[in-house]
């Protein structure tokens, strides 16, 4: 994806998140959109969360898509900063399973808001194709290509269970 | 809204999910998004959801509220069967406190994507201005509307508490 | 069981839920009772899940049995949408241990029920054991049998542990 | 329901479920379906119990619908000792909301099943509901009536909220 | 224990769970309290529970110590048809780790009480210590031997890790 | 019960658990065991309860009834410090509905038993006629008088709900 | 407390959080401990929790107390942006009666410590007591007055209920 | 750290926690604190709990950090019995995997305070580095090689995950 500006970008707490949020890579990768990955700790490089999150709108991204675990503030707090839409994925943790992630990202106050998505890998694909479907609304080509993907995983579903 | 064609629908399970969704719906009037009300039942009116998720896309909807209590499975459906972006409420039910409609929207599985937000009136009220910030990335006027409510919002927290 | 119409319908949301489903069928067959068995996601194949619920009745169907895990919504859409009676099992899921599975499927609102039973392989043997049990009430064939069933695992209950 | 001998027999636990459990027996009576309403309590009637799940069969009962709340053990004892297919209702408790209920029903280990349906009275409902739908399989004025009753419900569903 | 009339039951749901309820068993031997243990479900062999229960007190029992998983309704039932105090044990179960079998037993109604103990091995430990506590109330030599285990055990806490 | 030494004391950890620990003391009033009642803090009075516990034995405590809520550390504690049978009742706490005082009273590692009972008022009737039948052993007139209660228990049980 | 500098800061991320919070400066009043209460609001705030944090050490602060609900993530974000210790006080959320709250708080990962108290108002009054105990470690005059309040707690504590 | 007396006491409830707690000691060694690591089990060894709580501020303890499991009891009775500020930490417990053991220690009520931090191993780390921050307050050299540990720690945040 290096020719073309990412208009997603992919942030997760730590190193070891990355067994999860592959997962939204992998997925817009098979959508051809451009994006990027970038380790950004809410709690141990708050810095780099705040320039982050400020530079998001001007460099053009049009949506975040934030993976963390346990007391995960990362989707919340880089929502708190920029008018990009932010996509929460929890990650799933040790002790909990992944249920404090998600009451930590989507149990978010009104005023501003974190899309959330499921616990682990599932979530990970959906926040992807769920920024490939705001992006189609203004853009043909990926709305034709997320349909394709989607015909194609009905198509897969096998009838009989084997 | 008489005049404009709406670009988001909120949809309900039923009469009593009003209560909650109505913020959603005065968020949007807030400012200043066309988009209509409807009483969707994906167990009662299955036929209804599936009218209503077929035609959206045709009708200009950009996104889809959907709030549903319980064995919530509005925001599902409703997303497999529209490229739509859905946003996903869930209504504070009353034995569980609304965490089996949490569960039921945001653990969808890989492929079908629900952008879900917190329990009740934050949620709608976030619903909402997430779809705002989904349209702000291709309406200028939108964006202006909606950074002028997050500074509002900001100015309105006081310094001390009283 | 290729001779005769099937009257139990299992249905399940992936071919991952077979691992679990398949205890519903062995228990059908250790009956004699005719039965299918196939794939139906309600996120992923929306269109055969209509087609397979509005079918079931006319097809001599006397009972759906469906498994699903996450965000089920596979039971509670199909008896949405068939006079049949649904029974339904929470397949185990991999963050929540099947907790959101049964909440999504026990909680339905009141108007659309589903007869739920025990996450995983308990709810998926007897999900098919009230299967028998209903067509038991005017079948007496299938009342004998059922009966023989479980004086034989009362009689396989050692009476000193070893 | 006087003249005609009961074909479903509501039990529950204590007086005060009956609040619950009502419901069950309303639904039945608007569907035209001879019924019996008796406080039976596993644990302080335990006799009552053992000679109201042993009678059932013989005395024509097509299913039993259970009602009960806390350690609710009186779905799961009389599915024990009767052919007839029980349906098990958790009754909102005060400490822990009917989540101790539910667990207390659904889980049953394989081998003895017990349709569960949600907590409190959209349960109670429910179970009058498949009480009927599995009565409607041989008897097509039920059938009738309660596809009646479905096709009101939906009509009664409004388009929009107010 | 053979030459002993056994003054404690120890009786669990099936042969799975001898696994957890031999650590009771041991205790009791360790401590020198004649006991018998039998497999008596009470769902698969509620004639059997019934047997048990009404003979326990004649046949001079002074404790019942009972281990279920799950929906796990034997300590409960078994307390309510007999005087002698029955300890609960809660087998962990497969998916919800033992969370529903301490609600199904602890959770017991006003009238019917069942002391309950933590889940799983440590559990069947303590109602065997429990039964032991009760018994040395009038039997002097029970209580010097359970003192004497629980000198051992404080004696064995060593001072610093390792 | 001024006349005759207390062989059950009731202990608990504020003045506001009274108000559940009360239906503890009505029970053994009505069933003529005499008993005492006081405040003893694990937490704010440490020394108390370390006295307490120390000279229940000698004093001629048969059981010791111990209610507390959130981090209920006073039924452990006690157990920890005397030989005589410590039953926990855990008060229902504000924020968690006593999950939270339950999971800490029931909990305890292997070594040191408290039998518990349900949260709030059940839980401690229970400890109660527990701590009755626990007398009732050598006791043939509480045990007597226990047989009464539990047979007017079982007649107030009315056969049709009103 | 005017008149002198604040060593302790009660932070807290909206005005409804007061209610709960007051009772952690009603605390430190009571120990004549200088204090200040703010609103910080990590979501609709950030730039203000940016700075608070940031000054807290210069400014002489030596604990900072934030309490929060739902979501919350001032205390963690609080504790990545300065050295000063921060004490988490989880504010009862309105569905989920402050679980949320818990976990977002005390779930933080390996790197970033916020010491965390109970739930709503005991957690409240429990950070401020634990302030106290961190001040008087150097501070003779707190650390009189705190044994002071505690012995003052310990005398209050009736020994009979009433 | 031999040659300094220890200004930190680590205890904690078994030899199995030690697993857990050797995080904290570790913690502690690579700041240069000096500390003492002991096994103080408030259950089976009441009265070391007493003693070395009643000692910790004579002997020069700053803070003592306490790790428990289950019912976690030891934070909060250390607390209860020395004005020098306890710091618990929730083991993972088997069963429920460190819920109980969260519950337990966090909840405590007002007026006696336990600063909790995260399930586990985080936890342990945390409550060494929180203990740091409190002596940081009056000793600059603490204050200083805690600044580089967090400043250690943000530049090892890689940038792009691999």
């Amino acid at each position: 994806m290096a020719d073309t500006a990412p208009v997603i970008g992919i942030i997760m707490g730590s190193q070891s998140d990355w067994e999860t949020m592959r997962h939204a890579a992998d997925t817009l990768t098979a959508l051809g959109i451009a994006h990027e990955c970038r380790i950004v700790s809410a709690h141990r490089t708050p810095e780099r969360l705040y320039d982050y999150a400020r530079a998001a709108s001007g460099r053009g991204l049009r949506a975040i898509i934030a993976g963390a675990g346990g007391a995960a503030h990362l989707p919340g707090m880089a929502a708190s900063m920029t008018p990009v839409p932010v996509l929460g994925v929890p990650v799933e943790s040790k002790a909990l399973s992944g249920l404090d992630s998600l009451l930590s990202i989507v149990q978010m106050p009104g005023g501003i808001p974190v899309g959330t998505f499921a616990i682990g890998k599932p979530g990970a694909i959906n926040a992807a194709l769920f920024a490939a479907a705001m992006l189609a609304g203004t853009a043909p080509e990926v709305a034709e290509r997320l349909d394709r993907w989607r015909r194609d995983q009905t198509d897969a579903v096998a009838v009989e269970p084997a």
